[in-house]
């Protein structure tokens, strides 16, 4: 199986791409694993919230295979603690899912079309949390299913 | 009323440290904030994990005033979403606490002396973060908090 997260909007502040970078360098032990940005819109400026929703969903659902399995991280989505995100990660590998997408929303949410298309939604928190930070939180929280799945001490 | 960041254990990484100075600069835009590390102990090789905790508790209890309302970062904690987050804090605000104190646990978590001196226990997330992110997340989620009370947007 391989691991994608798929972001929509700015890229990343320079320790959240440390960070990031640190928990990737971890996490392809395991499998492999890539990013993908869908770069923020141009000249929004005449445009409504709801039409850059719809925009960034269409070029999201543009950079699926039919057979990838979809997880939408979102505040809506079902709660795991971390040992039955693990166990949810196993399912999928069980399942022999070939490419397992996280993707993060964009600064108005996902659109219609992205939630339809969707697998599955996952809440990493009750909480709402900037885009930068959410990336951070994901790559923690794979990198200890990992640990977890592995039976492997995961030094805090 | 001034906020304290109370935390146990490791100094941070330097992604951390950098997104958590970023926080901190607009946290104290707000109000007072203060963070403090009890150092990780030494010579902890013949030491029990119990007798760690115990240790790191004690240190931690020293550091407390009668009237700091102290809060447990802690997984078996009140789980709020961010509104309701900024709504406890405008609360504290209102009860005209002078010091309220955030505290992050060690690597085995907080004694009972801790547990029993806390006024209160909030969990971020069901899921199990390394003490390193923790941090990031509570000053980001502080700053919000501080954006909600004030009625300002924050921009993702």
């Amino acid at each position: 199986m391989k691991v994608k997260l798929l972001m929509i909007g700015k890229t990343q502040e320079s320790y959240i791409t440390e960070g990031f970078e640190l928990y990737k360098k971890r996490i392809v032990h395991y499998l492999p694993f890539e990013e993908f940005t869908i770069p923020t819109l141009r000249d929004t400026k005449n445009m409504k919230d709801a039409e850059v929703k719809q925009k960034e969903g269409e070029l999201f659902l543009k950079n699926l295979r039919e057979d990838d399995f979809v997880v939408l991280l979102d505040e809506r989505g079902k709660q795991y603690d971390s040992v039955e995100f693990a166990g949810f990660i196993q399912q999928r590998m069980n399942m022999a899912t070939k490419t397992l997408i996280f993707t993060v929303g964009g600064a108005f949410g996902f659109s219609e079309e992205v939630y339809k298309r969707a697998n599955y939604k996952i809440s990493l928190s009750k909480m709402t949390f900037s885009h930068q930070i959410i990336r951070l939180i994901f790559m923690e929280q794979l990198y200890r299913a990992f640990s977890i799945i592995n039976g492997e001490p995961y030094h805090k």
